[in-house]
């Protein structure tokens, strides 16, 4: 950490940033130059909290040099994060999972289509959501507990895995229970309480980037989860907010390699929510998995007409199917491969 | 709500809209254009849920005429709200209420000086966080139960009223023991768990701006605490993100006078989190009374260079006094009044 | 354009704005709704503007729902630009060119290296800066006419075709007689003086993305070129300003299925002030190639640590060749071509 | 300048680093941390370009701890400027000057009305557009050399002094006889051609921030005005680009303290601008003053609902006046005047 100093700061106040920074039992090195004094900190491990130097006196600014994280840091573990999941299936070591399903579970019927369409067409695990966070109180809010039974039957019936969020500490557990990978969705993203209990409960944990999160800040909010000893946390780019209106949200693709180059974690892009229009999703997936995503989530509903969320966002079966068919070349041509259903295609 | 079809839209995708407008329960009513075809949907009272016509064939997009709220709106309600607070102090009224103290209570010693000193000064309400989130793990998370404890006794000594932030559903409870207003941050705007626990909870609610959250979304995430029927809600502008690192946030005045034409709620400034530098609050503080805010939220710290978080915007007590007389001759001059503490200044 | 009234206008407020749709030639349909009134203008060919309209009592807000652009729209002409080059080459036709070169002409020695090297490696064009605009007056502005000379002679040296910017009106036609395209930088995507000049200069334009321009401002702003009768525009992302310092921009790889699904122009993508940082240039190459993109721009410097501008975005020719062999495999994949140099890889 | 190394950056990476500040005449200062080493560069004037090492190998980041401007900077010139304008009128004095005119001249009768009546109500400036820069090709684009003409009369006629754009290098000549004080207007901001002959015209120009600039962008604007020998520069925040549609721009209103506590210019702020809505002005310009704004620049036409431009954000005569009684109570509160028109309210 470097504490910049005001081009007027006497020295005293290079003095009381010395003195503060020695009593927080680091080193300090002050640099004077032409126009201000620098002081530097020497020792930070990634985890000084510099709020104390930023109001003394004289002091213009602080600037962090070190990364505020330390365990998703790629600088602590530069080999890959491998979350392996039941079957054989992995996120993070070469093969792409698709992630596939409707926005919400609606019923059995439903669920159950979806379920067999997505696996037909080679996804690997099943999303759909039982709790859903939406923005007006009159919105469908999911069928609860019930939607979880069912995304039971449906991994019972096609051998999917689950993918399904939770929205409050006291859920986790009951979801936990039938998801093979926890959702923690874009709003919740800070929400401390659920990465916490999250973090304790035993089960891979996809992380979804908040709306205006920054990267830095998705990092931070992953070393919630592996601060409680869960090492296998997934982290998803899904579309942050811009001023242009044209699409729901802004797909950041420089996620990935960024991701890539500053954690160990995997990465993965949802193209659903990350444009909100159908008819983007086929070429944001393909440059997704171009940019070296690790997976996808998409939105894919049997009936995207009589869905009761995200409609307008999801693809039909047929739409998927024929995605599919483009994404397997675009990972044969950058030397990965998507990844099969249990007992498919054989 | 209308929905605008593609130019190259079909008759029978047009037809197929009416009829799933008339499935709704709504009045369908084409309007051809020369190069389009839109279809007003009439009797919407502004809890659509336009998802399943987005979804159709020939549609280009939704447009909302009618406001996704209601409870809040001021179309609803014309008349202002006026949250009423022991002591006969009042929000939306005229009056404006000075909200101040530290980030978070630190211990006895610190939340009492600083009680007294803002109360000297002529805040009416202590704001201090037991609870706090923090973007890293490995900051400063609060004092807890404790802290709430501590809040209890700077009420007893001092008078002042009591604001301070819950962050899950479990701790709504032990905060409305002792809160006069409940806060809920910025990184929870949208955590629908906690918003309804909260509007539950039998107090008043100051809900602050999420980080990058549209006023419709804020207004919103108030209309899950009226629909659970707390009607005592206070809005904050606290700050958005910006492409500008001149401040840590962007403090957006224009929404006091946005909220104020939308909705009949009152609404206060936070130039503190709004702009993290002490060297702008005083000015932006003046600002906000200007554009007719109902009250401000401002951090104050006896000792600004020992403070565990956000020493950097706090203002000492001496700065603050002297923005008090300020903000006295602003109000003024709009023909409001800063509110004063009970028995003050006699 | 629909004129959403408020809901307390008064009939009369109806009245005056169907007066006013009519006497600027146009039919007015006034809508009645539950809680409003809106009012349709018929008959609107793309360029009608409202302001008079905004302005009338009772009105709440104008709703545009034809484009504000004509000639640049795909529903006024639906098959594809295809922008025809000296050589045989083409934009927007299926093959993908890729241009190349450093920022800026430095000398004689720096360019025809850079332009061997690019060649080399497969890029059919070259991009170089004459004329620099430069955030701060203190930095490199660029050689000027010495460097449009420059430009001259790489280009009988290799074949390569040019592309460099012009900066102002009076600028364009010294650009226009050495360049293959003209370039008109970010900065000045809304300078319509220059805008105008560039439409007539008789080459075909490359005009870049301002830093947080909509689509539908840098369709307007090509509108301007071909209102002045060049058809032969081609559309670039850049980047646009994003609130994470983590990339000098972020690059929006939605605008390119946005722009295919809005216009028949051609669009590429720069990935190199995209990021502004060489690492996460393949990547973001490559899924732009994937995403659709008709080409790319990319900054290949042979000593990027000598640079006079924009050395950390840069590529080294080795860096350069390896990414050409990428985008080769993610061309094949979507069933497109990576354009060769004339007489190159023979 | 602090040049970052990476983790992993060898001892000969950091020598190089080292060698190429020296190669460029300044002092290296190299420091090693626990987890990197960071080298700082002393001498540094403000004008170092540090391309060159950020493309170094081993080099993670520059971090710029001197202002890359020197001119307009309080550092170097720690006094306020004042620009002194005909009639003895000032900016950036204490006293507060009101700007106010329609948007464009739009015809004698017009022009002469909005002066006469802006000048009763004790605006110091009348401010319309000859020439106007507009996104559409098709939208009304300003009388041009006529509309100066006009606004040489209303001088004549009514004592105000005149505010009026330019949009081009050529163009400047002709506003320079006619207005005293040239307008740069927002999408201008980066016209580097235009800013260089504005900052020879020798007349005072008043340079609006751009749509998406940060506040050091504008201030390296302002350096390209000063650096040509026009000391005469007003600054105007006047919206920039946000992701909520509730206002046509976000008016930024902590540009005023933060400019004034980086720069000696003065700033003034556009409220109309600012929001786009007409109802929005008066709360958001006596915030403005509040703040410490040094002048406003109000959009005012006799009749709104017959501007060709910007009617919906123009505040009719009585709006006008209306405001201008609560900006002088605002301003005497601060210990500021609003300036009156020569030989008015006498």
């Amino acid at each position: 950490m470097l504490v910049v100093m005001r081009q007027d700061a006497r020295p005293g106040d290079v003095q009381a940033v010395i003195e503060a920074i020695e009593a927080m039992g680091y080193e300090a090195r002050p640099m004077p130059g032409r126009q201000r004094t620098t002081v530097g900190l020497v020792g930070n491990d990634g985890r000084v909290d510099g709020t104390r130097l930023a109001a003394l006196g004289g002091v213009q600014e602080l600037i962090h040099v070190t990364h505020p994280y330390k365990l998703v840091s790629r600088e602590w573990k530069p080999e890959p994060t491998v979350v392996r999941l039941p079957g054989g299936l992995t996120i993070g070591a070469g093969e792409v999972q698709v992630i596939a399903g409707p926005c919400s579970v609606e019923g059995e019927g439903q669920i159950l289509q979806a379920a067999h369409a997505v696996k037909d067409a080679g996804a690997t695990l099943l999303r759909a959501g039982a709790f859903k966070p939406r923005s007006s109180p009159y919105s469908f809010q999911g069928l609860g507990v019930a939607g979880l039974t069912l995304l039971a039957l449906a991994r019972r019936e096609t051998g999917l895995l689950i993918v399904t969020e939770a929205v409050d500490p006291e859920g986790v557990d009951a979801v936990a229970e039938v998801a093979d990978i926890i959702q923690i969705g874009a709003r919740n993203m800070q929400n401390y309480s659920l990465l916490r209990r999250a973090g304790r409960a035993g089960k891979p944990v996809l992380l979804k980037r908040g709306i205006a999160a920054t990267i830095q800040e998705l990092l931070l909010a992953a070393e919630y989860l592996l601060a409680e000893g869960n090492p296998d946390v997934i982290l998803c780019e899904r579309g942050i907010r811009s001023y242009d209106t044209q699409t729901r949200n802004l797909l950041d693709l420089s996620a990935i390699p960024t991701v890539h180059a500053l954690s160990h974690l995997p990465i993965i892009a949802d193209p659903s929510h990350g444009t909100g229009r159908r008819a983007m999703v086929p070429s944001m997936a393909r440059a997704a998995i171009a940019a070296g995503a690790d997976g996808l989530l998409v939105e894919v509903h049997p009936h995207p007409d009589q869905a009761l969320s995200d409609g307008a966002q999801s693809l039909d079966t047929g739409q998927f199917e024929q995605m599919m068919h483009e994404l397997r070349a675009i990972a044969d041509a950058i030397g990965r491969r998507i990844a099969e259903p249990v007992g498919a295609r054989a």
